[in-house]
């Protein structure tokens, strides 16, 4: 009996402790956040089966089930969002099977759907923070995640799953506090930035700083640098899925050529295309939010963010955990010599691990779409 | 005796016939126009050993040599250009051997190396054409060098040859003109524009309209927009290289931190790298020029522009000719595919041809750097 989640709603966490504040990776500390979580599934008594489930990096919380409703979102809770982005992954029967399990998902710090981002009202002066936000690394994302855990009471994780990005918040959750992990699901990720993802990364830097509107990243008071962020996400969006995909969605595209922004006349419905989803994307994501995670993506050092001295020392510390590595064979954004990567020096630090390439015409996007492909592996895996 | 070219100067066609002006494939007509070309070798008696040789998206007229100023050109003759673009290929002994041939290369109509283009003064207004500049197509680029090759009184050529999108100008000329063309030697191109190629090439021309100093292409009375067009080239650059090619050639690079568009510090050579590609470029390419080279390559149309109504009747013009296609198994920008295609068609439309795939880790831009992987059978295929 396979059943999905119906209503849900986002909780929020509020972080209060001037005490022994959050102390961020490159400098700076938070007393005060919030992060927005959502919860399927009951924990059970002793708060062992809990799975932590991180999104990619415009996702959000809303991982299952529906839920029309986030306040103080300023409008990016969008009508696509309504809709869980692993829905067919988390229920009762599904590959994350909420009758044994209680799955978590969080809004990263830095992010705009509920958790403190560079668009919330810092505490000390009553107005966004904007470019005094500060400066995250991908470490800061999965401590503030751990100070949930421990709210919740929640001791040791049985799972840790995380796709894209959110693989590399997996990897360093399961290196950084090992003893707080069981099993590892690194899908569709790395263990380090590529050359290909810094140089098409630094591209939507720009593109998002050079807009007029960004103003260094104190825009609240006036229109967002919607022109910047939309062509970053275009940037990046064609690394997402295959180009057969594109080339297949793009069809239904009705052609434009209205001059986008000036002068030039489109001519091919993938033009209509990657410009609605530009437009798109801006209604639902804030810029600074965007080029934050950016940058913790372009600096993100596995070794040095676990603290460890290197690859060797830092996956041995996982000899007792159980890993599960997904590639996806179409994947332009992270290719599975990626995986190939970790899954050596897995081995070679004696971690089990199993490594599964899945086939598929959707690029790096089939993680999202197709739960068919990984469900078997991700049941067998938790059921251990 | 292989011998390169020393000093050589660009020569000027001005083109002035209100009577019967260059009609433009999108409508629009130019009654005067200017072409910069060079000259290598000298023209036979019959005038039958000419090699038209188009240059590539950026690049110019200057193609053996030494040149070390062109008039007019508002500071875009930077020192990178002094040395022609080809000048491994061209000269005495040398794949296109000067005792032989008389080699021209001509900046492309649109351009801004000497030939008319979006900055050149109307002479209608006296002032830059900047948006009312005609739209051009590919085959308005080969019909104005057609007139020059009319004034030079050389009514065949032996040979076109062209690489990435000179190679559609060379496929347009052997089609369109197919009289005017005996041998036919296109070089990482293709038959079509690619979704790819048509994705990447829309970022671009969004990062040049979004810079607010655009105006639309009316920018000449103030600062250009530099911004969006050094992350055009970014963009662009990153296709023409090898990813492993890019690495090495990175690691020399000093890395700066500082924030070169606002709040985001670098933090790896290959960025600073990027960063530099785009600003070197800016001083010496028109955003316009950039812009208008990009439309005609998007709205490239093989078939249509050569005015025929298929491949087979477009392909069935050039049984007299002797073709010899080029791949670079490390292409990124324009992969082997794509010669693929253009092989088949012209195997299927009984086409004499060669189609030689040379092996380079330089990915696209192997055309530049690596005269010896081509010369042999281009020096073949000219000699029959």
């Amino acid at each position: 009996m396979k059943r999905h989640i119906g209503k849900v709603s986002t909780q929020f966490f509020e972080f209060d402790n001037p005490k022994q504040p959050l102390r961020l990776r490159v400098g700076g500390r938070l007393s005060r956040f919030t992060l927005a979580y959502e919860m399927y599934g009951q924990m059970n008594a002793d708060r062992s089966n809990v799975i932590l489930l991180y999104h990619a990096m415009t996702g959000c919380q809303h991982a299952a089930g529906v839920n029309r409703r986030i306040p103080g979102l300023d409008g990016r809770w969008t009508a696509e969002l309504y809709e869980g982005w692993w829905d067919g992954f988390i229920g009762a029967g599904l590959a994350l099977d909420t009758r044994k399990y209680c799955v978590i998902c969080v809004n990263y710090l830095g992010s705009c759907y509920g958790s403190t981002g560079p668009a919330s009202i810092d505490p000390h002066t009553g107005r966004p923070y904007g470019s005094s936000f500060p400066v995250l690394r991908m470490s800061d994302i999965v401590d503030s995640q751990m100070l949930l855990l421990d709210h919740l009471g929640v001791k040791k994780l049985h799972g840790v799953i995380g796709a894209s990005i959110g693989g590399y918040l997996s990897l360093l959750t399961a290196t950084r506090y090992p003893e707080r992990v069981q099993v590892v699901v690194p899908i569709g990720t790395g263990v380090e930035t590529t050359i290909y993802q810094r140089i098409i990364n630094f591209e939507q830097v720009t593109a998002i700083e050079a807009d007029p509107n960004f103003r260094g990243g104190d825009y609240y008071d006036g229109d967002p640098p919607s022109v910047g962020l939309a062509l970053a996400r275009r940037i990046a969006h064609k690394t997402f899925v295959s180009l057969e995909d594109l080339r297949a969605r793009a069809r239904a595209e009705v052609v434009s050529q209205k001059p986008p922004h000036g002068w030039y006349e489109m001519n091919h419905p993938v033009e209509s295309y990657m410009l609605h989803q530009g437009h798109k994307f801006v209604h639902r994501f804030d810029a600074n939010s965007y080029l934050r995670i950016l940058d913790a993506w372009q600096w993100f050092n596995l070794v040095k963010e676990a603290d460890a001295r290197d690859f060797g020392r830092l996956f041995a510390r996982c000899r007792d955990q159980d890993w599960l590595v997904f590639s996806i064979d179409s994947d332009l954004s992270f290719p599975t010599e990626e995986q190939g990567k970790l899954v050596g020096l897995l081995k070679k630090a004696d971690v089990p691990v199993m490594w599964i390439t899945v086939h598929s015409d959707k690029g790096h996007d089939s993680f999202l779409v197709e739960p068919r492909l990984y469900t078997p592996h991700l049941a067998q895996v938790l059921e251990r």
